[in-house]
């Protein structure tokens, strides 16, 4: 890396802090266009994404069912795979498993990058976004981070334009790095895959291209309030831009119901608890899964499916492509408790285990629950906290449906719900839960791993409509 | 987990930074053995370990060659697992991939407990080792943790009698964690192993039992300049305890010649830059290896063998068993260059990429190499600055030969050397490696898979040798 001769770096995060929360309480500037009417027109190009039997899907160039393990995978061998996975979730101090299953699970090496450029514009830190078209989406075309793209697309394995402004995150000295940490995607859905989080703030000119605009926080936190508008990706980077330009970024050891080294410790022995075997087997040998010419599905018809797409659209690399999208059967709820102790705003988080995390286990919401179980889950096998998390029985703070990404997925929903708890709500909780300040999860997600991608967008949201109240 | 009501806890770092500096400062206790003798006489008791056939291992009850797969397993489905792996690696950026290999590899899924039991006596902390007895190890027996045992020992799979001490990691309330953190072992010779390294300090009456003794750092610190004392686990669980009990503990942004953003920037950096595929696959279809009636080998001979042993030792939770263990051929070098950058102690690390980890790259020493290699790799193509390593053109600050795990690996020696380069030595270095100061290094370690184990051996070693003189 290159070296500053004769020069210790220090520390500038209380001068970020101050920049983030500048930015926050910008609700306009003139360097944005009227975003309503922007994104209307953006929305309103010819995008189309219709569904393909699954049999149409693969091509001699592009898709195919790979033989002897009918693995779903493109000859170029970059983008994604579709695979089977065979799980098995046991306790380190019991016997054997306690549950298993098959299902398939998306396959993705590289690591995509999920950049933003950032630039003071008045003194206020503006975000270069783009109204990106995903096939999955939603409305199709939502806000994405300025880059927003894998090896497989800025190496231009698919023979398209390369991806705008990704020289600011590949090549050196385009700017300064203000956060660059990977994190994991939907567990349940993703096999070990993990993004690369990277804001860069640059003090030169910046073309700014056509489907891009800049936006201060302020401005973005208003869209949060809207569903379906700021995708998955941007609000993972924003999330982690807080975590050095938070409110209390920079403090050693946040302090809280517990300390660092207790929340640590309870982190550490929840991965060892929860003894978890996931190994990749050929999507053809999935017990409990069928293949159909339309798509691959669960016998109980639960869960998800996958499914073919064909998509035409002007402004991407390429104009038109086919590719396979998880489908999951209705939206997800993603649910956190939280309330005040000794003054401090804490989250009740849960230790998750997903299959396709890379340590077994990162902090979710009080609650993850696919909402069209719910009829079919009698009341005492329903998760710990749910009834609550529904019942508003707590002052309702944030209840905005997002979409989790758009290129792998299908219409997945997701409705984000912060409930606030009064004193009554007990502090002593299930061994998977705890209270952790937001503090702490901050300091947290500097580093990789430790929240899921829901906990990530609760914490933005929470931490953005709150500002100046925490 | 249990809550402290009313009752916000704050750091005690600072506290414990002088605990540990004073802990290390102390070189006898009235507390302690005389530990030369005492160890000599532990390492005269009757144990053996010797060399068996593979073909003798396998055991009705115990050990055998998986049908169909070849992987050398226990029929208890505990322990660990001798299966192959396939690795390709390359470059998000390039064509394909650079490197391809076939090797056998260690599977275990349970996360061990490496745990020291720690407690003041005349105001001083001691730490309460283990003359512990592992097959593999030289000399029989080296000082362990308190507890080294998986959750198949200390769940009883092999009939024998409980892990000493294994209550007070397992069961809640016994005393105050100091550090709990997960961290690797080897990547080259274990899939996705780690250990959870843990301190906890109990102020109640301690039972001591045969083969136990209570040591100060200071105590320990005369026994790392002998070679083969002080096994690996004990020396990564130190190392953690440093990472919230050393010199700069607390701080929240260690500096040095880069920031930490500019740290961690770099690390996301080289695993997006190393793209790694590494499947498990039968042990009997790794190309270029093969197996026959004594053991696994390579078919150039490199590297390591796969043997079996029979052991029989009086002070173990069984008294007599057969087990494979992965045999190096030839002693590991693990060489880290430092120097002082701005007045700080600075280390030069490697970004290394190993087919185990967890997550690709974790930070090694400058140098890490198989010396047995030295004579056959010409000039050009040996590892960079292994030559200036080796030449001592530096002063050499620690040149002592350590112990691997001894329960898995026979023999696996590593010579552990530190070399201060002038202020000549340049500040400008290759892609993988940065030059990153100990604090900075040290609040890394209290996160997981950051260092790999020989760096966080290191940092033990130079740290509590260097005392007072960062």
């Amino acid at each position: 890396m290159p070296a500053r001769l004769h020069q210790l770096s220090t520390a500038t995060s209380a001068d970020l802090t101050a920049r983030v929360a500048a930015s926050a309480l910008a609700t306009e500037s003139r360097m944005s266009p009227d975003v309503d009417g922007w994104l209307a027109e953006k929305r309103n190009q010819p995008f189309e994404s219709t569904r393909l039997a699954l049999a149409r899907l693969t091509d001699p160039d592009g898709w195919y069912f790979a033989p002897g393990t009918g693995n779903l995978e493109h000859r170029s061998g970059r983008f994604f795979s579709v695979e089977g996975l065979h799980v098995q979730v046991g306790r380190a101090h019991g016997d054997g498993h306690d549950r298993e299953w098959w299902q398939p699970i998306l396959v993705q090496r590289d690591i995509a990058i999920l950049g933003i450029i950032a630039k003071e514009f008045d003194g206020v830190l503006h975000f270069l976004l783009q109204a990106k078209m995903e096939p999955g989406n939603l409305h199709m075309v939502q806000l994405s981070p300025t880059v927003q793209a894998t090896s497989s697309n800025y190496t231009r394995v698919h023979g398209g334009r390369p991806a705008r402004y990704v020289e600011y995150f590949t090549e050196p000295g385009m700017g300064r790095v203000l956060v660059d940490v990977l994190q994991s995607e939907q567990g349940a859905w993703f096999h070990l895959k993990r993004n690369r989080n990277v804001v860069v703030e640059v003090t030169g000119d910046v073309p700014v291209h056509d489907n891009f605009c800049w936006l201060t926080l302020g401005q973005i936190r208003a869209l949060l309030r809207r569903p379906n508008v700021v995708n998955m990706d941007a609000r993972t980077v924003l999330a982690s831009l807080l975590s050095v330009g938070g409110a209390s970024a920079g403090d050693p050891e946040p302090g809280g119901l517990h300390t660092m080294t207790e929340v640590l410790s309870w982190f550490t022995g929840r991965k060892s608890h929860h003894e978890l075997s996931a190994r990749l087997v050929p999507l053809d040998s999935l017990v409990g899964w069928h293949r159909d010419d339309e798509r691959i599905l669960s016998e109980d018809g639960r869960h998800f499916s996958i499914v073919g797409v064909r998509v035409h659209a002007r402004t991407r690399e390429v104009h038109s492509w086919k590719q396979p999208l998880l489908a999951p059967h209705g939206p997800g709820l993603a649910g956190l408790v939280v309330r005040r102790i000794g003054g401090r705003l804490h989250a009740l988080v849960r230790a998750e285990v997903l299959p396709g995390y890379r340590d077994t286990v990162e902090l979710g919401p009080t609650v993850r629950f696919m909402m069209n179980d719910y009829a079919d889950t009698p009341a005492d096998r329903r998760p710990e906290f749910l009834d609550y998390v529904l019942s508003a029985r707590g002052g309702v703070r944030y209840d905005v449906v997002q979409s989790e990404e758009g290129g792998r997925f299908l219409h997945a929903e997701t409705r984000y719900l912060v409930v606030e708890a009064g004193d009554d709500f007990p502090l002593r909780v299930p061994a998977d839960f705890a209270w952790i300040s937001f503090d702490q999860l901050l300091a947290l997600q500097r580093h990789s791993y430790y929240l899921g991608v829901e906990a990530r967008t609760l914490l933005l949201c929470l931490l953005l409509l709150c500002l100046g109240n925490l």
